[in-house]
């Protein structure tokens, strides 16, 4: 069973070392109260919330699921402390601002957040999560009256919130959407209909959840145009912030899931619901969608939170499980075996599993700076400010988001293969991490979903391009000034070099061939996107074995072994993952008809 | 929820357009019986009962899974209806002699039944299935007293059989084993130990159930050499073939597992249990391994199965399901969406479905022609055709269980990947195809094994790479045939000829300096393992195709479409999934160092 411990010294590395967050915070508007000193404190308290209270319901958790009883859901064994115990810190409202009962700290102090909760237990972490969507939604469209009914409890952590898109028709095509809102004479609506795979659409951690709901008004264009966006409580809020009637939304039925069987994934029934109008009427979908982005940052999270777990887990019983001896001769004679560790196909799954959780850790740090600015554009009213920051994210979005849940999803595999025939075994706590893991892959826009908003959106329609350049252009500039700073990085300097100019070889390829062949855009988008999680992942990579280079060049360190494991680890990178984006190179661009080809009948013949 | 169809027209292609099964059959001192009108009627009688009988009860028994009463296992509802099903029609002595029940045809028959059973219900084929293990250990090792008492029974199907290797403290590192044997005064031997993860170790299937141990004498030299194998009944042999008194061998727990719910995985106990002595003392690992290879292509058998059931559960819904329109434009333009069919990123997860499935399926027909062989060696006691065939066999068998299962589990993940967030719930039943497919990758040798016994044994250690310049030789002269034969299929040619060549200056460079570094095989092997699963699927699919061509080229056949089904799915592999090759050549030659150079105390630091 892994226990988590939060890799706070990974953690510091990459705030201190590699992306000089103290500068970021120093610069930013809201980011002044994030001192050197108050940061490592929120470190601190968190991991310990996270090893101590949160990851020990992990196992149980699973174990017991969620149940449905006279039409509420409850939660496992302790979930409901262990939730108390979160909002009593404070943890929910860390970075929203002070006025609706937050702490106004960056956004990206709350991601460092999530992805300790999420390493923690998942399943746990959904719930404030769901909210934090809730609550985004509710900061950028809401009325100042909407924000303080709602705004302030949910902040707190009293209320709990969901976001309520998919039917049993759509998912990702949410123009099928056929949940309706009539109006009602006080100016409010009743909606009616069914929303299923609703995370945390019911359960007992709070006194109220606010569901924040797509549906169509009656004379609403047809399709992805006719959508808006309404508030609907489990409780309709009570004059005096306390809780009113109840509402008509509730929980139909509980999926039963592979995993994440601790969090409530819930059939809604909308049965004429009081709803609450959001932004502006038919514009839901851009509402929904303005804190997309960070939404599946928080999803990309999972991935490296995923890795990490799975890594611990695999580490602690390659240490101690003996089996064979090593080939290079027997290491440890006076046992009955070697430990796995000296084991070399162990010792690749290791290291394929730490380099993916550190890797995928330090870009996402990266995407959370880019948040910041985001935000800060958002508070600062600055709509060009926030536009290049979210154009920013918005690329760097699906490749996290597609891809390190793609290697997370791996890594927890590979966690369970390091405990052979033990790993099947449910005690061990490491086949739980491969079915929670699974769903990342799949909801917050499937991997596929990820690929075509990355080639066929953001970089071929919204950029022509511009998104590779200004990325890849980002990584030349490191490289060239590597050549010059570590001369040790030669080697690496020019392999990222190879990469920004293939990357944009191969965005060109396809950006002319896709004018004749829309086609393309379907069949090369998967590889496009790997390929892209491997360049960015290299970038990564070379940051983090400059700065370690760096602080080993100056000597004194206490954490020289830290350094040099980060060397080690992005060897085995280079040596041993980036290859695989040859694969992918390669396969992009082949002819779609290797793809479209074959008639949809004739895929199976009896 | 898929529903099992048996590939019969695929199968078909192979056995009479590729393989030419009927002049092998004809050829084959013990395949005068399987004549092309005996093998299709075979065929289609093990369809109708796996689809009818068998597959039904694949989710409910994943629901129900076996439950432990009173020290006896208890298997879902409707397995015993099933497996007598499947004893009347005379199904487990299929491919074992006549004088002992069987019906004396051909082992490739036998894996062509294991294939549709395994596929239809992967957990309920486990029951026969590890029945034939103990069958082939007696057919081999066993005296004829043992064969006439235990053969005779398995094969009738009227008991079953299973195999004791793993003990807690071992699995792979079979010298740990530590269950004692020790003599009683009638010849006979009293067996006390613990094994575990024994699968069908106690069932309602069958009146009998013959256990074969792997044990210590008490004067057994320490390690791999001091093993010996006993055959252990749950019930005595009674004097007139019927049973005796109760065995000291029980099931103490059943495993809680990720999957395979519905296979009994028992932790054994024996206690003083009566054991018999099978094959010479101390021999007991070379006894085990005599079948290994078979054993091992049974279980390469699961990565076909899991990929043809994910594969039929994800067509019918890609079918179905509607969503977004097409890239090229609206192709049903009275309807809310396009079918998924239409989109190339689910056609791309399809289509990788179809070509591991079905080039998966080649790879293992190739291997059973080897099989058929070997056991044609042994039934004419001659050990040079047994050890050539054998040899033959040993090196397809860990390219097949390693990377077909590893297929296996990538193919089950995407039939969850085209369902979208319903993949994830249960009741569609494509979550359980993964879970019950992850097993795969882990008994009879994880896949690293099967990555050192193909780099380590069979190709260095055994062969100094004589094995791949043989396969790759029969790969080469078939390309140079193509070139003559089939003009059309000169690039492919081309390619085969490169791999064939590449493959062999990758293991040359590696034995080289293997020599003077032990470590490389550890390093290099799962690479080299999964660099020779794409070559040889790359060899099936060029087979293939020039079967397709060739009778395309002669027309007239009402299976055209069937013909360029095949020419477009090889299109899509060479375009498609080779490439992942050039990955894994380029990671396999890198320095060991990336791999063992961390020590193994800094591997995470607090």
């Amino acid at each position: 069973m892994p226990s988590y411990k939060a890799p706070l010294r990974d953690t510091r590395f990459l705030l201190n070392e590699v992306f000089d967050f103290p500068a970021h915070y120093r610069s930013l508007a809201n980011g002044q109260d994030a001192t050197p000193d108050m940061v490592d404190a929120i470190l601190g308290e968190c991991a310990k919330l996270c090893e101590e209270v949160i990851a020990p319901l992990y196992h149980s958790g699973d174990e017991e699921g969620c149940h449905l009883e006279n039409g509420e859901v409850r939660t496992p064994k302790g979930y409901k402390e262990a939730y108390d115990a979160y909002v009593a810190g404070g943890w929910q409202g860390l970075s929203h601002p002070v006025e609706y009962g937050g702490q106004g700290l960056p956004m990206s102090l709350g991601a460092l957040k999530q992805e300790m909760l999420g390493t923690a237990n998942w399943p746990f972490s959904m719930y404030p999560g769901l909210s934090l969507g809730a609550m985004n939604t509710l900061m950028q469209h809401g009325t100042e009256e909407q924000k303080r009914t709602y705004l302030t409890p949910l902040t707190e952590g009293r209320w709990a919130g969901t976001m309520c898109l998919t039917e049993p028709q759509c998912g990702t095509d949410l123009g099928q959407v056929k949940t309706r809102a009539d109006a009602n004479a006080d100016g409010s609506y009743a909606l009616t209909g069914t929303k299923i795979f609703i995370s945390s659409g019911d359960h007992d951690l709070t006194e109220n959840i606010i569901h924040i709901v797509l549906a169509r008004l009656p004379d609403a264009p047809k399709g992805t145009r006719g959508i808006s966006l309404f508030i609907v409580p489990k409780f309709l809020p009570g004059a005096d912030g306390g809780l009113g009637p109840r509402n008509g939304v509730s929980c139909g039925a509980l999926e039963k899931k592979m995993g994440i069987k601790a969090s409530a994934t819930c059939v809604m029934n909308f049965d004429g619901a009081t709803g609450y109008l959001i932004g502006p009427p038919n514009k839901g979908l851009e509402c929904m969608f303005t804190f997309m982005n960070s939404a599946r940052i928080g999803t990309a999270i999972q991935g490296v939170a995923t890795a990490e777990l799975a890594y611990q887990g695999a580490l602690a019983y390659a240490r101690e499980r003996r089996s064979m001896r090593a080939l290079s001769g027997t290491k440890e004679p006076g046992e009955v075996a070697d430990v796995l560790m000296h084991h070399g196909d162990v010792r690749r799954m290791l290291l394929t599993q730490k380099a993916i959780a550190e890797g995928g850790r330090a870009l996402v740090y990266l995407a959370t700076q880019y948040a910041d600015r985001m935000i800060e554009g958002i508070l600062q009213n600055d709509t060009g400010k926030y536009e290049h920051w979210d154009d920013k994210l918005g690329f760097l979005t699906p490749i996290l988001k597609g891809c390190l849940t793609e290697l997370g999803l791996e890594s927890a595999n590979l966690g369970m293969q390091v405990f052979g025939g033990h790993g099947y075994i449910r005690e061990h706590g490491m086949e739980q991490i491969v079915r929670d893991a699974r769903i990342a892959t799949l909801y917050e826009g499937t991997t596929g979903i990820q690929a075509l908003d990355l080639l066929g959106r953001k970089v071929l329609l919204m950029t022509q391009g511009k998104a590779v350049r200004d990325f890849t252009g980002q990584m030349a500039r490191f490289a060239v000034d590597l050549i010059k700073q570590e001369p040790a990085m030669r080697g690496r300097a020019l392999t990222l070099l190879k990469l920004a100019g293939q990357w944009n070889v191969l965005t060109l390829r396809i950006a002319l061939r896709a004018r004749k062949d829309r086609d393309l855009v379907g069949t090369a988008s998967h590889d496009f996107l790997m390929y892209a999680g491997y360049a960015a992942l290299a970038y990564a990579w070379a940051l983090q074995e400059a700065a370690a280079r760096r602080h080993l060049r100056e000597g004194g360190s206490e954490s020289e072994d830290f350094y040099r494991a980060k060397l080690a680890t992005s060897d085995f990178y280079f040596d041993r993952l980036l290859p695989r984006a040859k694969g992918h190179a390669a396969a992009m661009t082949k002819p779609t008809g290797s793809v479209m080809g074959l008639p949809g009948e004739h895929f199976v013949f009896e």
